[in-house]
């Protein structure tokens, strides 16, 4: 089970993150049902990664991986190309995804967009490392 | 201009009245775009309301309107009967939704979904009290 | 959690009981995410409702409620009219769907479509009796 | 004619070959019509190859071939690249889809999805040779 305590706890770990790089982000936190628990767009943040930071959360739950280890099986000629088109377009596949686990199991996960790819992942991370 | 912070005023509001009436809710706040900036489902809210919210914001925004006062004229018979078929189905026709105004002029809105329309309402309230 | 050999025991519950009253159905069980867990379509019954038994399940969970009880608010001037365009289309608003309760907590739900409402409830209430 | 008990046949020899591999796996069967017979998800099987599972069963049936034979042609470059955005999104263009023949016609299609794109034909396989 995650909470709105825990996941307000993630986002505010990934938001400090955020702001140490000096990039404004969306962070959304998923639930083990993939079902959103908050999202928030910080201050100039884009309005395009609404959208990619709640569907990167439910991308890494969906299929229990980072987004970003997903990423190369989804390329032209991977194994996986084309998920892209599944899940009703929710599927996410570049770096900003990360599951959030307690005791070894995977209960959710966060969704970051707003920078580079690597960027991306390094908030989620952080994110992810409050939980 | 409504930062990440007066999002977040404004749904600890909506929130403190959510738990006043017990009944746990989901609550979002749009911009002047329409566009999310934050929301949160607090515990044991419904899933379903988490996109209803999401929209009624987007709707109260896109029409600057309460929802609740949107709602007479959406019904079968009424005038603007079959909107929720517009704007790729973003749009909520039922009570939650109310615009946040700064000096008399319209910036944004918040959506609240997780109870009875009365409900929704009361807890919108709340939180626009609080922007 | 809701296990696949508790979705199949409920299923083969709804599947005797179709049987019983002469209707083919399409039967359907969601998780507490309201996610699918196993559906059958029995032979016989209406391609059109395969979508349609999933959705109620994804609705009775969502909303923690039958739809059958959902379904008066949510005609023309009730206080949901509008909540069928929510949820992506995923919401049905009429008797198929039954929450599933584990020690009084739903943990998820049942959607059967085939037949009329009446037929569709009373076959979705005899799966939910055997959960 | 592919009958439910047909497709029931076919799912559990499909888990009894993932359980076999130690890898949880959503399975379906389509029917001719590209239809959905039956689905099961497998206890901690992805949530987010529920619908890749269906559609891999549907994309079988409609173009009549074995996903991981058409997967090739879809590749960037390839004579079909792009066919992922037709049928509103329904199209999996990776391994896991293989049609299911009687006499010498196809007449259905199994799908699944839940592990690499090598261990989902290999399920596959094992349910279409129980048909």
């Amino acid at each position: 089970m995650i909470t709105l305590n825990d996941a307000k706890r993630v986002i505010t770990a990934a938001e400090k993150k955020a702001q140490e790089i000096g990039q404004p982000m969306n962070i959304a936190v998923a639930d083990a049902g993939g079902n959103l628990v908050a999202h928030v767009r910080m201050d100039e943040a884009w309005i395009g990664s609404i959208d990619i930071s709640i569907k990167k959360a439910y991308t890494s739950r969906a299929f229990d991986v980072a987004t970003k280890d997903l990423a190369p099986h989804c390329q032209s000629g991977g194994q996986f190309f084309g998920i892209h088109a599944s899940n009703d377009g929710r599927i996410m596949i570049f770096a900003g995804g990360i599951p959030l686990k307690r005791n070894g199991k995977i209960v959710g996960a966060i969704g970051v967009s707003g920078g580079s790819g690597e960027q991306d992942h390094a908030v989620a991370e952080a994110g992810a490392a409050a939980f």
